[in-house]
């Protein structure tokens, strides 16, 4: 295993230690070892709070900031946050005005996530949630309520940090988020597996010269295993799978993300985005913004996401909106 | 190969169009396919431009932007752009105050670059260049000649950028780049090799359990391979070149970049950054500043970078500037 690690128990507290002296003009520590916040918090608006597990960098913590998240709790790898964690980042977050809680669906943050929100409201924080369930492949979409929340994510942060700035009410932020999450389809591409630290080898297969269609960003199985194909051939796969479900049409305006899953090249993540905004662009929709880069990864898999928002006039304005996070800075 | 790919040899024209297609609000196409150019150039400062082989990003075009470089040449993966691709860098850039080519010492990019700054000259253009050499490991110090230029380009572009967006001469933006790449030193460790698209294989090797000290972006070789270390030995070994060949002493002022090669988890660079600023801390030297993620990658390389600039007042100033590129943005 051809890592940089310590003893690999220790890395996400490491991690942070690293994280929190680099960025010291973004994030601040809090109590909780495992909860950071935002170093700069306004006093006065809705808390915008997320979390999850480890190495997906730069989800979850870098999604801190300015018209982002307030604070997040902080998983081992792979792994779910604790409910005090998620307890003491709704603490971190909250100013009275309530907590928006925008996290992945995956069984174990549903579990800490639901334990956190009655132990916050006991100390009378109100805390609401959206369930982010962008992944297409991951579920029928008559069973959107199974659907694993991927890239899609960063949209929803993005989403309901701006409402939040705004000033917006806490149902007013839930509704954004929500409307975010609602209006956006994602499709992962594996090309190699990752290795957990603590595991030393890879706990799932991709064999050479093959692609894993569908592919969760913990190794979940995909929809399909099939030959490799060309950037072109990912693309019209890829698109095939995200504008149908929606469904996406002529005159549909869009976000378009592509995020590579950690190891796969940048410069080929630009490729693939040339392919599909050329079929996108034929199908009359029209990419308003777009975002690539490695934004929401697993670890060292190769690989890529593919994640489509349709806009409305609310969304479009909260995507202008600057932000500033470790992951995220638009001006 | 499990990379995301067309025809590999398009595959630098490829990820252009997409890369201008993303970034529209920084970038600009000229009329040299092979040179960008920021949008929104002011029209009164000294020309920046730097440029370099593909297979780098975000090095160089994510570089282009406010208060960085005001143009980029474009080589194919790993190959120095044409004397042509530069001189159109430079006309794309001149705004009649000279330009500054703020570039890496590469056989190919040094004679590139010469041709066009003498084709310039014949067109009246004034072109002056800094050639960086941070790469410790590349030559002995008393052959810093020889030596290559690594991330600390990054730091270079930096100061180069700043210092023109303030209104400096053509020879005062020379001045603080040189300084900037005089203050600065380099060390690169390998832990996996990169496969370029148009070969299919690793045209080198780094055992697995083994890493390669001193390793070059292309692979050029390292000065030990030795067995693979943990995290703390790694910033060991890397420290343990770089501050004395400055040489850094307690009292200084530093700028620390760790740039992942592209493929190690962005995670484990906190962990290496961590022991880094551990060992710095301990000699009395202050991390000023610190820049942690893939700012000069590799391809799929894993391994890390660690750059170390000493600072002095101006180049305080210089680093504190805000700048908007795709790699770098700061507030």
């Amino acid at each position: 295993m051809q890592r940089i690690l310590n003893n690999p128990d220790d890395i996400v507290d490491e991690m942070l230690k690293g994280f929190v002296k680099v960025h010291r003009d973004i994030v601040a520590v809090t109590d909780n070892p495992r909860v950071l916040k935002r170093v700069d918090m306004p006093a006065d608006h809705v808390g915008v709070v997320t979390g999850g597990g480890s190495g997906h960098k730069p989800a979850f913590i870098g999604y801190i900031g300015k018209n982002l998240c307030d604070a997040v709790a902080v998983g081992e790898i792979c792994t779910s946050p604790s409910a005090i964690a998620f307890l003491d980042a709704f603490r971190a977050a909250d100013q009275g005005k309530g907590v928006a809680c925008l996290y992945g669906n995956y069984s174990g943050d549903n579990m800490n996530v639901k334990m956190a929100v009655k132990m916050a409201a006991k100390e009378g924080i109100e805390v609401r949630t959206v369930v982010a369930n962008d992944d297409a492949a991951s579920a029928p979409k008559d069973q959107a309520g199974k659907r694993r929340g991927v890239a899609g994510e960063v949209l929803m942060w993005k989403a309901g940090g701006a409402k939040a700035a705004q000033g917006a009410s806490l149902n007013e932020v839930i509704v954004a988020a929500q409307k975010a999450i609602d209006n956006t389809r994602s499709i992962g591409i594996g090309l190699t597996p990752c290795t957990l630290p603590a595991v030393g080898h890879p706990n799932f297969e991709i064999k050479p010269e093959t692609m894993e269609v569908g592919i969760g960003h913990h190794g979940e199985p995909g929809i399909e295993i099939c030959p490799l194909e060309k950037a072109e051939g990912i693309a019209h796969r890829m698109t095939g799978i995200v504008l149908p479900d929606y469904p996406l049409a002529a005159g549909d305006e869009v976000v378009v993300l592509v995020s590579g899953l950690g190891a796969t090249p940048v410069m080929e993540l630009y490729v693939l985005y040339d392919e599909i905004e050329k079929i996108i662009s034929k199908k009359g929709i029209s990419v308003y913004r777009s975002y690539v880069g490695n934004y929401f990864t697993s670890l060292e898999m190769m690989g890529a996401t593919l994640t489509v928002m349709k806009l409305d006039g609310e969304l479009k304005e909260l995507m202008d909106m600057p932000c500033y996070s470790v992951g995220l800075k638009q001006a």
